[in-house]
């Protein structure tokens, strides 16, 4: 892990969490690191600081390596704002990412643009990177690429062009029922019942108009029935999950769709959808978001050999 | 307000507040008082010493005066569990409160019970007074009763008796959605606009799937517009509610409702379901919870008579 082996640095900095990478001229990852410094917990003036104090080890002084950071970390409240790129649009281009003015010569940092949809009004940051990074090793794919998360998107892609794309605020969704409604007196964490979470998503899925008629009635089943047996957890993550694809069905319906996202997560749409007759496949979204932050990294290069 | 003229107390202890009514022997309030002092803050063995601070200036020393009280008081984590009483049936029988052992001999304490449905799994604690009370004044009533709230119930009333019903978690959504989630940032407390309300709630109402397609909308909009053009706080509660009043249609078209619940509240549900040509009537919450204790009042002192 010396300065000679190392070309660039790679910045996934979201709301909660930042993962850095630091690669060599070959795209090997030389080393990896987590952190909490999510863009929610910091102001402006500490993105700098937080970031070289964390990435310390990898700097030497006298020599300035590249950063390209993607997520957040470029929204309005972030380090500094990196405007969107309208859709449809093809990604990345060098001449829209937004270098960033640091005190440290040691970093020259390059914040990726999320993107943006006039009409229906939707937003994006962090997941166009993934995008770029599975289109680099199939420029010509047609079809969905649905990135489930906090805030799940759906993205049309032809030919390589992104186009229409929608966010569904299932994620968050969850989090708030399962720990700040009265539904979490009834969840039992690490409660999983892949049968019972298959049910209650089928259900939703086919009938989406049931998840607001049967959400209170997670609570009133425990409260009137033996609590143990009630499986309230995957239930309600079969009821949201399973809403969310039946009323995305337009997007989905008839394309191959591209799943990217925590294996986990990723994992119950892929049972959901399969089971709906899609057709999926699923990409490693650590992979994905490396790759795509090495497509910035060769712009860069590039442009400066 | 000296003990001669108090003839009972009724109480309405719900998940975070309570409010208290000093009655004389022809159903007059002689004083009133509200508190924060919900079931949720309190332990078990806190309601006694809780109530009797509240009420100390209605107490006399040598003189016993009934309480009744209706809603969260009465649930497992409440004073003590009054069962709940199973649909179909009628209303508040005397057989069926649970007296409350006290040790201050100055209040001789009746939780009412609330009501519950088998299949599908359902449960009211407090609506059940209110409805009570409403059917004071329209013994033979025939229709549906929505009471708007933190978890809006909408119950079906034949000649009196009570059937089905069928909770909505909608007023927590909205809280969860407008103070927890993402949409916190795009939302201005007071925002109010019965426009961009209306117009939300009716498309909500035709097209209940269109919500989880729209939320994110809200903060995508107002990032990429005029934030103070957004109307966000009356757009999310126009949705919210217009959803629950489309998926709950089965609840409400062809019959009369009564709607009972705070002004501000059952006034928006009143704008769309008139809008949606629904034949409604607006009784006051606070009247019909009074009239509902009261009713329990007169069983307890006709079996002492």
């Amino acid at each position: 892990m010396t300065a000679q082996q190392a070309s660039w640095i790679g910045v996934d900095w979201g709301t909660t969490n930042l993962r850095a990478f630091l690669v060599d001229a070959s795209g090997n990852v030389i080393a990896e690191l987590d952190s909490d410094r999510g863009m929610a917990s910091l102001k402006p003036d500490e993105f700098e600081n937080t970031l070289v104090t964390l990435i310390a080890p990898w700097l030497s002084d006298g020599v300035t390596i590249p950063v390209f950071a993607c997520g957040m970390v470029g929204a309005r409240q972030g380090w500094t704002e990196a405007k969107y790129r309208p859709v449809p649009c093809r990604l990345l281009r060098m001449s829209e990412f937004t270098r960033v003015a640091t005190n440290d010569q040691r970093i020259d940092v390059y914040i990726l643009p999320g993107l943006s949809q006039a009409s229906p009004a939707d937003v994006m940051r962090g997941e166009e990177t993934q995008i770029a990074g599975f289109l680099a090793s199939e420029p010509n794919y047609c079809g969905t690429v649905c990135l489930p998360g906090t805030h799940t998107k759906w993205v049309e892609i032809q030919d390589g062009v992104i186009g229409a794309f929608h966010t569904f605020m299932t994620g968050e969704l969850f989090s708030l029922l399962s720990q700040h409604s009265i539904l979490r007196h009834s969840i039992r964490e690490g409660d999983e019942d892949p049968e019972a979470f298959m049910q209650a998503a089928l259900a939703a899925a086919d009938e989406p108009g049931s998840v607001a008629l049967e959400l209170f009635g997670l609570r009133a089943g425990s409260l009137l029935n033996d609590p143990q047996q009630q499986r309230v957890r995957p239930r309600l993550s079969g009821m949201v999950i399973g809403h969310e694809i039946g009323i995305a069905s337009a997007f989905w319906a008839g394309s191959p769709i591209a799943l990217i996202g925590a294996p986990e997560l990723t994992s119950l749409y892929a049972k959901v959808l399969v089971a709906k007759g899609a057709d999926i496949r699923i990409v490693d979204a650590r992979m994905a978001t490396l790759s795509g932050l090495a497509m910035a990294a060769r712009q860069i290069s590039a442009a400066a050999a």
